[in-house]
């Protein structure tokens, strides 16, 4: 029924437009009563997006069963390709959604709302590991916001591509721009440093003696 | 006039709530008519920002401004500053702002699309500055997307403390976090760099040996 009733609906979307669409003609053509509609669906927009509620449970339920071992940003990387793997199972449909999402506002908007949720679902499992952590929830909010960005873009250019080939290696190559920038989250302190790392940044033309001079000094050995 | 209706508004919002108030309460108390409010404000939710049109517009002419030798990361981090100081100019109506965004949804959603087109803006200069380098699209989108919710964690902070203190330093800070991890954005191609740059990340704890040893073999020099 729930099927039945989002296939009458992008039917219609598509032959009339959105706007022109009402819920009782969803219901009319899926030849069932309006009240069926909404025990599935709150509203016309949400038979537009059937699989986000899901998919952010299922978000949910992937990063809460972290055992605390994870690498924090690789495995919200993991939790985006959940929303990857959703619109992949069945490209026809993702496809037809990202053009009348473009077209209506509205719609729009209900995408930056879906998107914002997934963002907070990130963001409070960052917060949650880098708790006690320096700039631990700046932190967990800009990665959160990076790794949705590299996913959404490497979703769009494969929506544009009319959902043609296999997106998990773009998606895959956009979050590790992010993983690269943001490797590991923030630092313990430094007491708690077990592996503690030096960072020397050199121009290539510089003359060695003059490198292995800032390492000693970096290392607290001039 | 402008000032007077959002005045008005506000003071309604506040005793009988969002919801509750229309446009006709409000043009009444200002003491205008109706076609008054719709000249300067498309629907009931534009009151409640009254300023982001001209922020955005100040923003996109500030990045057009630049003359293209701007270290990108950091112009739009100084463009970002500017929503900042919108707030900062009146914090007790950003405050209160704030709060009732908080409790109602509808107004949630059209912040969230404002956010989006500031986000646009960063990102659409970003992409002209990166045009033609590797990754150059997905990394402004990522970028953009970083320095937003960077500044954003740092307003909600300031917001949250009901605008008390001087919100800049802890915006600053936040935005040096990105810069820090994107800094600079992509870089050119090899035969490009007048002024190539070596990383060497080396554990403290390892001897000095090794750590040279790993320089030589890096500048091609062993």
């Amino acid at each position: 029924m729930r099927e039945a009733l989002v296939a009458a609906a992008f039917r219609l979307f598509l032959e009339r437009g959105y706007e022109e669409t009402t819920v009782d003609d969803i219901v009319a053509l899926a030849g069932v009563g309006r009240r069926s509609f909404f025990r599935y669906f709150p509203s016309k927009e949400d038979v537009v997006f059937p699989d986000h509620e899901r998919c952010l449970a299922d978000m949910t339920a992937f990063l809460a069963a972290g055992d605390g071992d994870d690498e924090p940003v690789g495995r919200v990387c993991d939790a985006a390709r959940l929303v990857l793997l959703m619109y992949a199972e069945n490209p026809g449909f993702s496809v037809q959604r990202y053009r009348l999402t473009k077209k209506v506002p509205g719609l729009r908007a209900y995408e930056l709302s879906v998107v914002w949720r997934y963002e907070r679902a990130l963001a409070g499992y960052l917060r949650g590991r880098f708790a006690g952590r320096r700039d631990g929830v700046l932190r967990a909010d800009v990665i959160a916001a990076a790794v949705v960005a590299a996913h959404n873009n490497a979703l769009r250019s494969w929506l544009r591509s009319d959902g043609t080939g296999e997106p998990t290696a773009t998606v895959d190559h956009a979050l590790d721009l992010v993983r690269a920038a943001f490797d590991g989250g923030p630092r313990p302190p430094v007491d708690e440093r077990p592996e503690d790392v030096v960072v020397v940044v050199s121009r290539r033309g510089a003359p060695l003696w003059r490198v292995v001079q800032e390492i000693e000094t970096t290392l607290g050995r001039d």
